[in-house]
């Protein structure tokens, strides 16, 4: 499929026609004729429509179909390489580590970023997303899908991810510059893992840390499947040992029941929360969790760690419960006889800690003391007929923030 | 302001500490003392913990504020230029248009598309506002809101949206390289315009056009205010004449009522809703437009023009309703009496038009030979004790699809 997809590349059609599209306000407009793209190829352009048409009619006298013609168009603006590339201009994206490593620097946006200008969860989700896509695109093995290679194409089979953990210690906020790390290993016989190092570039210092693991599933039977020994032939040069987050025993997740205390019911996915995979997001399923736990904590709290086990696909028509509790030690009374704290507008730190007075005069001491992180367990699960079926298990941790500022403890 | 602001970078207090933050994982760590980052200052970096803490103890001798040291540290990190900048690396933007206008590359991410891969309509209305806010950031305008100039900020003015209108031709696809130029005029006496041309680098053409008009309110009176002098000393060398959408007379949109076709009530903004300045983001309110059409419209339809009449803020604890109608030229049965069409697997394009069977046997003959943009009439209002307040009136126009593939009239 390699070669196919690479021949099917270069002969793709592309139809010149003299379309005089609406270019009038385009003072700007530079020489598109044969522009080289990428390192990978060299083609003509400028003035296509996009089917090829003009005013509905085809350019050319032999017969076209609009759906060749869009699938080939497609693969010439997607552009996916298929040779590995060691630098992507346009992603700011470098082959490291050896040759099997990826880092991308990328800008925080003002949408990535909440009303406290930092990047949200979400935003760190997707670009983990992102980068690790990028990884797949930059090796020369992506096919078409969202991250399968050639031989798992041909294999029809799909990426689905089991677990995923990130440590946040510090969150970006809106302009400043990251370099992201990712890289892939074993794990298992059948399965593969990739983690993540998110740093500042300013500092270097490393923000946050994830780690994930995916297995490969039939894209119609939708039964997970062995590893098949093509895949392992493109994938395994990549693996290297390498952890982001060093874990002997990953931590196991307690299964919530209706009992739990917190339950947000009714949730249906929504055009707008699906993939390229048809499928419910992951970042979606995050924002669920996070929008079960209380307003009152979430004012006061920073998320500092997630874990996600994923158990079932979610359809677009599943109905969603999201249900969590707070955790037994680190929670007190779900951080909400806290309020005094937020009325001090200054900290001294000099020689370690003068309290605020807020706190050795109010009721929140013992808590101000034990300022580490709080965690709370989650369940998604789809609301069946006779019994619910499980989406995934979470849990978060959570740091407290003074004024704002999250803190250091 | 601007020289204060200047100052305030430059005696920027960068504490160093010799903290050992675990940096077992970071083999391809570089050296990242006094980096020069955007061309703009050097600076002392590496390993500085955010707070400048080590254990919680103020690594310096003088007292300091963890809230002043926060604010010195954030400063650095997004690193804001105080002079005109004509190239940002990071942001791949260039200044254009002979000094004054501003042009960024993006590459369409994995997670900016829907399930049809190519970019949603919330996704192009992202790139739009952090183009502008780029543009304004390379201005070395910038203060520290949300794309308010140093004599904003020094008059607590913020830029509030008024009306924004966007022609979608072409959706970019993921993987897409694509050119955004952005640019602002003069509009009447206290307004300014921004547009854009969203541009395919590959073909050069234009998928993409939108024009906004903005004017200043006070940020603790919530009253629109005139363009003092000394901002439009600022801005005003910057307006351009060139219009991406040339209108005359600006489309009115009338207002629904209660009795419109479809109405989604009780919709709450959530935290992950607020942008920056506080309020619900533009792109929600497009969500809470598009989520109250049909499911089966959407289906077969692509957005290919949206106007927005902003009237009012929406603040945290309003309670939203989202009101929709079909408009009575362009939208028969609400697009609900063609399925027929989408049993057709190919269109031959060979001469003109060879209508696929379906249509000809079926009975969607009328639109299909009229296939022109649809389009709905939107409301969104808060709902109040006595009345309702407009929060925006919208008209929405969409092109058929047939195969998925959008109809090109």
């Amino acid at each position: 499929m390699a070669s196919l997809s690479y021949l099917a590349f270069c002969t793709t059609t592309i139809i010149r026609c003299s379309s005089n599209r609406d270019n009038g306000h385009e003072p700007n407009k530079q020489n598109v004729n044969s522009i080289k793209i990428n390192g990978t190829s060299s083609y003509p352009s400028a003035k296509v429509d996009l089917l090829g048409l003009k005013n509905g009619v085809a350019m050319t006298t032999s017969i076209v179909t609009s759906e060749n013609l869009y699938i080939n168009t497609l693969e010439v603006r997607q552009n996916i390489p298929t040779k590995k590339q060691l630098v992507d201009p346009f992603r700011q994206g470098l082959i490291i580590e050896e040759g099997v490593g990826y880092r991308q620097t990328v800008v925080i946006r003002s949408y990535e970023v909440g009303p406290d200008k930092t990047a949200t969860i979400e935003s760190i989700l997707n670009l983990l997303q992102e980068t690790a896509l990028n990884h797949v695109w930059m090796s020369g093995l992506l096919g078409d899908g969202f991250g399968a290679t050639h031989g798992m194409m041909r294999n029809n089979l799909i990426w689905v991810v089991s677990r995923m953990q990130v440590q946040v210690d510090h969150y970006p906020i809106w302009g400043e510059i990251m370099e992201i790390d990712t890289w892939v290993g074993a794990s298992g016989k059948n399965g593969m893992r990739r983690d993540w190092l998110l740093r500042s570039r300013a500092t270097g210092l490393v923000f946050a840390r994830a780690t994930s693991t995916w297995v490969m599933m039939n894209h119609q039977t939708r039964r997970l499947s062995k590893m098949p020994d093509e895949v392992r032939a493109e994938i395994s040069p990549w693996f290297i040992e390498k952890q982001a987050i060093k874990e002997d025993f990953p931590e196991k997740i307690e299964k919530l029941d209706d009992t739990a205390k917190y339950v947000n019911s009714g949730l249906k996915p929504k055009r707008s929360d699906l993939d390229m995979n048809q499928h419910v997001n992951n970042v979606k399923y995050v924002r669920w969790m996070l929008e079960a736990i209380p307003e009152k904590f979430l004012e006061n709290h920073q998320l500092s760690g997630i874990i996600l086990e994923y158990r079932r696909e979610c359809g677009s028509s599943d109905v969603v419960q999201s249900l969590c509790g707070p955790n037994e030690n680190g929670i007190l009374e779900d951080g909400l006889i806290t309020d005094g704290i937020q009325q001090n507008n200054k900290i001294s730190l000099l020689n370690g800690f003068s309290l605020p007075s807020g706190i050795i005069e109010g009721n929140g001491l013992l808590q101000s003391l034990n300022p580490g992180p709080s965690s709370y367990t989650h369940l998604l699960q789809a609301k069946g007929d006779s019994k619910n079926e499980e989406i995934l298990r979470g849990k978060t941790t959570w740091k407290r923030k003074i004024n704002g500022i999250p803190f250091q403890a």
